[in-house]
C-alpha cells in the first residue's frame, strides 16, 4: 500500500427535511450575519426550494447572486466576487451542483487576493490563495463530488481553458445532500451525475493493483451499487431508495477516500476537460467518450486490473485477457444504455485536427508522461482521440 | 436510506516512515511547545519508537506520561491529568493502541474541568466536557478503531465499570497509522484487533436490509478483507502488504463512515463490556463470546441481514434459512481459527450467577430495550449470556 495523508473535514448533512440545522450551521462561521447566497441557471426558484431556504435563512441578510454556468465562468465569478466584496459579506451558501460549488470554491479564494485572480489559476510562480471565506452547500444535482473535496475546476471559455484549483482552505464547511432533489432532475442531467461519479471511481482504480485490498473493494462498492441503481434511478428519480444511493455514490466517489493508497490515472478527465473547452460537450459525456478508448490504448497497462474489474464489478468469465476486453465493452455499453453517446462525432462534425490540437496542448503544458504509470504521452492522446472520434 | 449527520476532521498519514511530519502537525496547535507523550506499558521503549519519535520532538519540551493500562483506569488517568495541569501542557500526543488513546481522550476534556471528571462519566446532569486541549495519536495497534473517531471508553475496576464517553471535542488532531507496528505485536494482540475491526463492522451491518445499498457494500468490503489477510497475517506480521491492510480496515471499520444511514445494533459490546469489568476478559474476546449467541437469539429479527451477509461475504449457497444460520457457525469459526475462545467457561470457572447479574445490571441502567430494533430486553440478554457460558 502506498502512504498517504488525508483529512476531510466537511460536515454531510444527508437525507430529507434537515433544512432546521441551517442557521445554526451558518451562524457558527458568519459573524456578520451577511451571506452570499450562489446559484446557477435559476431552477432552484422553479423547484420551490429557494423559499425553503429563505424560511430558514431569516435571521441572516441574503446577497443573492445566480447564473453561475454549467463549466463555471472565471469572468462570471469574478462579478460574483465583486459582488461580494461590495456587500462585505462574510459566508457564501452555494446551492447548485458541481458548477455552483467550484465556481463559489474560487470566489471564496478570489475574495480576498489582491492581484488578478487568474494568475492563481494559471499557477503563475508565487500566486496563491492564502485565504479564502467559509462556505457550505445544499447539493441540488449528485455527480461531482465537489460537496465532500476541496478541488474545483474553473473555466474560461473565452480562451478555451478549463483549469484546476483547490488546497485544505477549500473544504465546505457543511454540505446538505437531500435525495429528494433527484427527483427535480432531467434525465440528461442524472446520466451525467451517474457516469462522473462511476468515472470519478474509475479514475482511482483503473490502474494496476497495488495490494490495497481494502480500497479496491471500496471502489467496487461504488461501482457495482452505481451499476445496480443506474438505469431504474433514471426512470424513477423519485425513488428515495435509489436517489439516496446514487446521492451516497457520488459523493463517495470523490471525497478523498479512494485514492488512499493507490496509484490514480486522472488523464481521461485531462482529455476530456479538452473536449468540454473546444465543443461544450458535457462534463460527464467527454469521459464516456474518452475512457473506452485510453483503457484499449494503455490495455497492457491496465490489463491486470480490467479484469479484476470484470470479474467482481460484470461478474465476467473467460481468460483474462477476454475478461479484460469484455469489461471496456461492457463499460461503454453500460454508458451508451444510459443515453450517452460515445463518439466525438455524435456531438459534432467538425473533428478535423482535434487530435492533433489536444496533443499540441498536451506538449505546450508540458504533460508528457501521464498515468499511473506515467506512460501515457501527447502521442498516445493524439491516438486515444482518433479512435474517440 | 436513514437520515444522517457526519463529520471526522482527523488527519490520518498513513504508512511508514513519515515521522518527519511530525513537528509541523504539534505545531499547528501546540503554542507552548510543551506537551505530554502518553504511552502505555513502556513497549515503545523496547520497540525503539519511543527514541525514534523524541529525535523529532527535540524541538518541543516533552513531559512523559507512561503505564495507562489494557481497559484504561480512570485512577490512573487522573494522575495524568495532574501532571499535564502541573506542567501546564497543551498538546497530548498518544502513542499506543485504543486504550491509550481513549484515555488521553478522556484526559483531554478532564484537563479543563472543573468538578470530579468522573461525574461526565457517570452521566450526572449537567456534567459535560465544554472543551478539551488538543492532542493527536501514534497507533501501535490497529484494533478499536480509537484513531479515527471521537469515542473513548474509560474503565472503573474498583467499581467494575466500563463507562463511554465521546463528542467531537475528542476527534486526534491527527494520526499516524503505521503499518509497520504490526510486526511488533504478539499474535494474542494481533488477533484481538481482527476481531474488534470485525465485530465493529458488524455491529453496524448485521441489523436489517436498509436501501442502503452502498453502505453495505463497503461494510461487506471491510469483512471480506479481514477474512482475507486474517490468518495470513497472524503467521507473517512483517508482511506489509497484510499489515497495512489490517490497519486500514480496523480504522475503516469506526471512522464514523459505516454507521451512515444505516441502524446499528452494539449490545455485543454492551454485554461485552460487563464481561471485561466482570472477568477482565479482552474485549475482542467478549465480543466473539457475545456475538454469536446475540446472532442466535435475534435469529429472526437479523435473519434476512444474515443470509446477506453469509451469501456475500462467506459465499454460503442454500435456503435463506440454512444460509443465515451458517452464517452464525462460519463467524465463529473464524474467531476460533484465529485462536480465539468462544465460551465464557473457557476464561473463568466462576460463571455462577453471571447472567443474573449482568440481567440486573441491564436494569438497573434502565437498558430496558436495545439492539437496531429496541427489540432485544434485559431477559435477553441473560439468555444470550447463558448460552454463552
Amino acid at each position: 500500500m502506498l502512504n498517504f495523508e488525508v483529512i476531510n473535514p466537511t460536515r454531510i448533512i444527508f437525507g430529507k427535511d434537515q433544512l432546521e440545522r441551517l442557521p445554526q450551521l451558518i451562524n457558527d462561521f458568519s459573524k456578520k450575519k451577511r451571506i452570499l447566497l450562489a446559484y446557477g441557471g435559476g431552477s432552484i426558484k422553479s423547484t420551490g426550494l429557494f423559499n425553503k431556504l429563505m424560511i430558514h435563512l431569516k435571521d441572516f441578510e441574503v446577497v443573492e447572486f445566480g447564473g453561475i454556468e454549467a463549466n463555471p465562468q472565471f469572468t462570471t465569478l469574478m462579478k460574483g466576487v465583486e459582488l461580494a466584496r461590495e456587500k462585505d459579506i462574510d459566508f457564501i451558501l452555494a446551492v447548485g451542483g458541481g458548477s455552483v460549488i467550484d465556481g463559489v470554491k474560487f470566489m471564496t479564494g478570489a475574495f480576498h487576493y489582491k492581484g488578478d485572480p487568474y494568475e492563481v489559476l494559471k499557477r503563475t510562480e508565487g500566486c496563491v490563495f492564502t485565504q479564502a471565506i467559509s462556505f457550505g452547500t445544499f447539493l441540488t444535482l449528485p455527480a461531482t463530488g465537489s460537496e465532500a473535496n476541496s478541488g474545483a475546476v474553473i473555466s474560461r471559455d473565452e480562451l478555451k481553458e478549463k483549469l484546476t484549483m483547490g488546497g485544505p482552505l477549500f473544504f465546505p464547511k457543511f454540505s446538505f445532500c437531500d435525495p429528494t432533489v433527484v427527483a427535480t432532475l432531467p434525465k440528461r442531467q442524472l446520466a451525467n451525475g451517474i457516469v462522473d461519479a462511476f468515472m470519478h471511481t474509475l479514475e482511482q482504480y483503473l490502474t494496476y493493483p497495488t495490494d490495497n485490498l481494502l480500497q479496491e473493494r471500496q471502489a467496487e462498492g461504488i461501482l457495482q451499487t452505481l451499476i445496480e441503481i443506474a438505469s431504474e434511478v433514471i426512470e424513477h428519480p423519485n425513488n428515495y431508495k435509489l436517489a439516496s444511493n446514487l446521492m451516497a455514490c457520488a459523493t463517495h466517489a470523490l471525497n478523498g477516500n479512494l485514492r488512499c493508497g493507490v496509484p490514480t490515472d486522472w488523464t481521461t478527465h485531462m482529455i476530456g476537460h479538452e473536449l468540454t473547452a473546444m465543443y461544450g460537450i458535457d462534463h460527464a459525456r467527454t469521459l464516456a467518450i474518452i475512457a473506452p478508448r485510453l483503457y484499449e490504448n494503455q490495455f497492457e497497462n491496465k490489463k491486470e486490473k480490467l479484469t479484476q474489474y470484470g470479474k467482481r464489478v460484470w461478474n465476467l468469465q473467460g481468460t483474462s485477457e477476454e475478461i479484460a476486453k469484455e469489461a471496456i465493452v461492457k463499460t461503454e455499453m453500460f454508458f451508451q444504455r444510459l443515453g450517452i453517446h460515445t463518439k466525438i462525432s455524435d456531438y459534432s462534425a467538425d473533428t478535423d485536427h482535434i487530435a492533433e490540437v489536444i496533443k499540441t496542448r498536451f506538449i505546450d503544458r508540458g504533460w508528457n508522461a501521464m498515468g499511473e504509470r506515467q506512460a501515457i504521452t501527447p502521442s498516445d492522446v493524439e491516438s486515444i482521440v482518433l479512435h474517440a472520434i
